[in-house]
């Protein structure tokens, strides 16, 4: 094909990937975004997959329909498997793409810091499977536990560790624990599920450190409430899927590990072979861009940005990818035109959390709310920012039905995958 | 525990194995119901699942829920591996379990005729997980022809074919050639989806045997209206995963074979140690029960079961399994109690088929309809025969966006699935 427009490939179709090809719409430019799924999933709902409330398809969407009415964008499905920053190709498993201008916005991946044992054995929670995969492993814990007629054994499927207390952690041991004493008691009327254990591991004093202190406790008391064993200034230094170790040497019998206690850049950033944090984050200029590779721009969860000299790097929240994406898509257009970048300026949207039915936190700036109106603003808020009009209905109802009787209709166990 | 109730296990918790469940209620017995799936899933719905329409769970409901106000029902989540038909046990990959009555009830699986090359490449579509695996490819295989500038190449991504003309591929075949023609165009811009080729291949003379042979031809001519190449009297020989072959030597270029053309009774029944037919199914006495295993009975599409001499055995279909699961549960209360045995006495419920968008086919004795009438109906009868009243109101959403804009949220691909 002839075509002299410019060309943009975005790698990643997550938050951040979106954002940044919406921007180019009407520019004369032709876009493609790449991506290993056909969607893209919200990820602050992963954790209501992983414990039976909601479906793939109610937080997943096409990436092709972010794109209907913007003829300049084109989808590709595929792994990024390299780079070749100097004939500007990258590299995918279902073939190579050349790019004039590239955004890398692969995102995150989970963090172990090197505790390989954990990492086998614990469950992460950064993509749909994952969630599934969760889902899965619960209910063949509480099915096994249903009949095991050992105690301490009953005791140790019933046991249900998460590490983390960030909004992930929060949220899913709140779920988990609503799973159990909510939703299960009527199909399991010979189990004791009260002698299911929950656990939230917090490596620091407290949870949810983006929040103001008043609501941080505020978050720690709701979920004790709801029977989560809260443990602040706890670290697992092991796991071998049987035995959890704690830093102090404490051991607890559980057959399930949640990690949800760190991020770090996907793996394939390292071959873009720029300078990297320790987080494999890419260390990029002010205006997003990678120095020494004025054409390439790095945004979301897989750049290291820091505004102001001596700050830390900008958190790995969607917000700040979508600001990302929107800043990169101007700087690109910015150089085709020979006019200057823009430095990126965050916008603080502030912070929520869901701690469980009629309960949530959040704050943003001086403005601290928790309880009944958190919970409220926090479905109000997820359900707008969900994409898909025709599955927000569903989401809703439910929201509705789960609020109103614990109904979680997909408790599923999954079958082995068949490899084809 | 002391118990002197007799323990009825039942192996499959299908639509045979939960009605002959439930048909003990408040009986003087101990059920235990064992499934592999901590679910039943409403298999005549799985196309929906493989074409994006429907997801998991709003076509399956976990066993547990069948029995909230049934006291005497245990569910086992375990694989059957075994028979002990002397000690009166079967063995699960979750533990032994010992009864004294058994009702086998685990169904069927798809039969190749012993063609390993079409079993190896082409896709079976009797589980969630192989209808998901259908769904999975038939997106990966649009996406690639999406970017796939040889033509040959390009046809053969977007050529699938469907073996079968039972129910199951006449609505297979309808629902992906709605999926190309009316929900993905919006998303392709670039690919001509007219050119996309869907053929249903039936050995015999005729689709849907089991209707009136004026309903045969509608329903061939509605598909073919949706633009089904539907080819009678065509039998498939092999297939490589590229080429298909015909039993006359033709051969074409097709990624997707769909194989909806033979069921036989699961592996395991032959561990029995009983008679079966040709198709594995266990050959039942006239009251269910297995001739020289008074206290066995099998039912369902696993049971090989003869009304009168000379006559061709029952049709593997969920109404008879229904049917044969109350005769057996009130065979084994008869037997029990010293009573005699009750002969099975099958009830005609009709037959009908979807075949896309107001195209339906439906038959009962001499009443018979086609078109939007039996469409109405199918999508009525199928809506209540659905088990979970929380997730018909969200399949009836559906059904109706789907109907108006052919809206299908789930044409999602899969992760490549951990294995923990």
């Amino acid at each position: 094909m002839n075509n002299t427009k410019p060309k943009v490939v975005i790698l990643g179709a997550g938050m951040g990937g979106v954002k940044a090809a919406q921007c180019f719409a009407d520019a004369p430019v032709d876009v493609t975004i790449v991506d290993q799924n056909n969607y893209q999933f919200f990820a602050p709902l992963l954790y209501q997959l992983s414990t039976g409330i909601l479906e793939e398809s109610e937080i997943a969407l096409p990436v092709r329909q972010f794109f209907h009415s913007q003829s300049n964008v084109d989808f590709h499905l595929g792994c990024v498997t390299g780079f070749d920053t100097e004939k500007k190709i990258v590299a995918t498993d279902t073939g190579d793409i050349s790019y004039d201008y590239l955004i890398v916005a692969l995102g995150s991946t989970t963090r172990y810091f090197g505790m390989s044992d954990i990492e086998e054995h614990s469950f992460p929670m950064k993509t749909l499977s994952e969630a599934a995969a969760i889902r899965d492993h619960l209910m063949r814990c509480i099915e096994s536990a249903a009949h095991e007629t050992d105690e301490k054994r009953r005791q140790a499927l019933l046991t249900f560790i998460i590490v983390g207390g960030g909004p992930t952690g929060v949220e899913e041991a709140g779920a988990i624990a609503e799973l159990l004493h909510d939703t299960l008691p009527p199909d399991y009327p010979h189990l004791d599920l009260k002698k299911a254990d929950v656990k939230l591991i917090e490596m620091t004093d407290s949870l949810l450190m983006m929040m103001p202190m008043s609501l941080r406790k505020s978050a720690a008391e709701s979920l004790r409430k709801k029977g989560v064993d809260v443990r602040l200034n706890t670290a697992v230094s092991n796991y071998d899927g049987q035995t959890v170790t704690f830093k102090d040497g404490e051991t607890l019998s559980s057959h399930t590990l949640i990690w949800a206690s760190g991020v770090q850049a996907v793996d394939i950033c390292k071959e873009l072979g720029a300078e990297q944090a320790g987080d494999g984050r890419i260390i990029v200029n002010k205006d997003l861009s990678v120095p020494g590779l004025p054409e390439v721009y790095v945004i979301g969860d897989c750049a290291h940005m820091v505004e102001k000299e001596g700050e830390r790097p900008l958190a790995t929240i969607a917000p700040y990818a979508m600001q990302e994406g929107a800043c990169a898509a101007q700087n690109i257009l910015a150089q085709i035109k020979g006019q200057p970048q823009t430095d990126f300026v965050s916008h603080d949207l502030g912070a929520m959390a869901m701690v469980g039915r009629f309960a949530g936190v959040m704050a943003k700036g001086s403005m601290k709310m928790d309880g009944i109106i958190a919970w409220a603003a926090w479905l109000a808020v997820h359900v707008i920012r969900l994409a898909g009009w025709n599955t927000n209905f569903i989401v809703l109802y439910k929201w509705l039905l789960n609020t109103l009787f614990g109904t979680r209709p997909a408790c599923l166990t999954s079958e082995k995958q068949i490899v084809k």
